[in-house]
């Protein structure tokens, strides 16, 4: 691969980051490079229902496409979605060369780079390093896993409580944190919480913007559990809520994987995430730790059917950052228990 | 001051780091410069009841004392005490001029500078900026609160637990935590748990060096509570042991500033914390968290009497560090309730 190759598809990632975070499908960015060494057009892709990347930056380009290079941060797709295939497109409007980023994870789409090969196309990819996987890690996970990425965030104090003795919670963590929370939500495509912090906590589960305005995307609300969700339940404001009345985080994650959410933002309160928990239906934890004691109130997770020190669910520590007073941890789940 | 008394000062204050960390007295450094300029004599102070390193450094000068110039890292000491004052000794050997880094905290003690003056002798200081304060800050603090300065450390999971239902607590933390501890749990002259932890977990209380022998010099062991400590608990092994039958943090502290005891070490567990915490005697915490989640048993601190969340206990974050796969977060009390 020539470094002009390098540079291209690097503009193609940076384009992709254009679409939205939280959409069915992944962010994927072109740029068409006509036969004489100029860009004929740019394009990405605005979410599920809207044309792909590729069709756009030809689009843009029109016959300067003729003989040229096509940059795509993501393989080509070879099937009939809800558009028709890519790899038609470029053969359609006589792109020479496609360069490609990242591999396409779904398997009815893959074979996109193949099927070009054979229409007579030169085909390059995927190229590693570029930031095109990590784009859409979470849509990848959904592709492979059947089901959607989920983010379990909590915070606590110290002593890991999520509350004091009279359920008051409101703010444990500052500013900082909430900040943080709320810009790593907005590319969440639900957040769940389940019944008991609905009726203790009241929250309205919506994604503010810096300013502190409700985003223009709101991911979908799902409330997680078999008591009602009152009437007057600030979650039932304007936007989608689902109310899954069971216990079972399978079944609800079944049903999100349906409706093509790829990041599930699970907001607790203790036995929800317990739930989840136990069921390894949790792929990264983020906690927010204040630096107040307690000494009383519900703890951040409840009963996980641990008996004994051995039997602790073990966790990988990804990173630790300092939030002004705050400390945030990210974690993962250990593969293989007691490997420490 | 020129260029060379700082680099002199700065070799007494390496000096004094020779001395041991955990005794009743600060570490001191002195060099004495001849009159020529040269290096006559060094000396520290190798604790309570040994010659004073002002004493050292004159005895090491012997005549090359005369005419010349004394560099030491804390303020010559101007009171009998278990050895003559360090004044007179400076000024029977002849010493022209005296360069100290840290003023005397000790206000027996203090003086020396204005003695030293009066006696014909030259005197530049205190010098901020030596580190010479910060190695004996646990030895100022006592000396202006009339107690030990204290540090409560716990090991925890995430989600604050000190041991699983079943009571099992070895090991929560990790390997460099421990070693963490060990590292800094050597300076403290005394290491204070309840009679809680000493029926579930029969510590032995005990120092180890980097090889994980016990180090040479062991901390005063401190068990409190009103229950026995069992004929065959190890902390009743080799070394000095305390059982003070008490729940008053105030009367241990007074019993171990009375034993000049300058640092003390608080192990727990959870009804101990909380006893200090609320009495207000916890001057540092460091919580080393373990990437672990347990869902019950005994958490960190116990009941603070603390009902809602506007009455938690704020402390101040000082800093946190990554130790392998925990997460030590160093902090102190705040000193007024609410400001966060």
């Amino acid at each position: 691969m020539q470094r002009q190759d390098a540079a291209l598809l690097a503009r193609a990632v940076e384009l992709a980051t254009r679409g939205p975070a939280a959409d069915a499908n992944p962010r994927v960015g072109a740029v068409v490079l006509a036969s004489d060494g100029t860009v004929a057009g740019e394009g990405w892709h605005e979410g599920a229902g809207t044309p792909h990347a590729e069709v756009m930056a030809l689009r843009a380009s029109g016959e300067r496409a003729r003989g040229g290079t096509a940059y795509v941060s993501l393989e080509p797709c070879a099937h009939q979605g809800r558009t028709p295939p890519c790899v038609d497109a470029l053969r359609t409007a006589g792109v020479a060369r496609v360069v490609y980023a990242a591999p396409d994870a779904n398997p009815d789409a893959r074979g996109g780079a193949a099927r070009l090969s054979d229409l007579g196309v030169e085909v390059s990819g995927p190229v590693p390093g570029t930031g095109a996987e990590e784009l859409n890690e979470h849509w990848a996970f959904s592709v492979r896993h059947e089901r959607p990425f989920v983010t379990w965030k909590v915070g606590a104090t110290l002593d890991g409580r999520v509350a004091a003795a009279d359920g008051t919670s409101r703010w444990i963590t500052g500013a900082a944190s909430r900040a943080d929370v709320h810009r790593r939500r907005a590319s969440a495509g639900a957040i769940l919480v389940g019944t008991g912090t609905v009726l203790a906590d009241d929250p309205a589960l919506t994604v503010r913007d810096s300013a502190d305005r409700p985003a223009d995307r709101q991911p979908v609300r799902v409330v997680m559990g078999e008591r009602d969700v009152p009437a007057a339940a600030r979650v039932r404001g304007p936007g989608d809520l689902w109310h899954a009345r069971t216990r079972d985080p399978a079944v609800v994650l079944k049903t999100l994987h349906d409706r093509q959410i790829r990041h599930l933002w699970l907001e607790g309160g203790p036995v929800v995430a317990a739930a989840f928990l136990s069921a390894g239906l949790v792929d990264e934890v983020l906690v927010y730790l204040a630096p107040t004691l307690l000494g009383a109130g519900p703890s951040l997770v409840a009963s996980l059917g641990v008996p004994t020190l051995a039997a602790a669910h073990h966790l990988e520590l990804l990173d630790v950052e300092r939030l002004d007073q705050d400390v945030r941890l990210r974690l993962r789940p250990r593969p293989v228990e007691g490997v420490r």
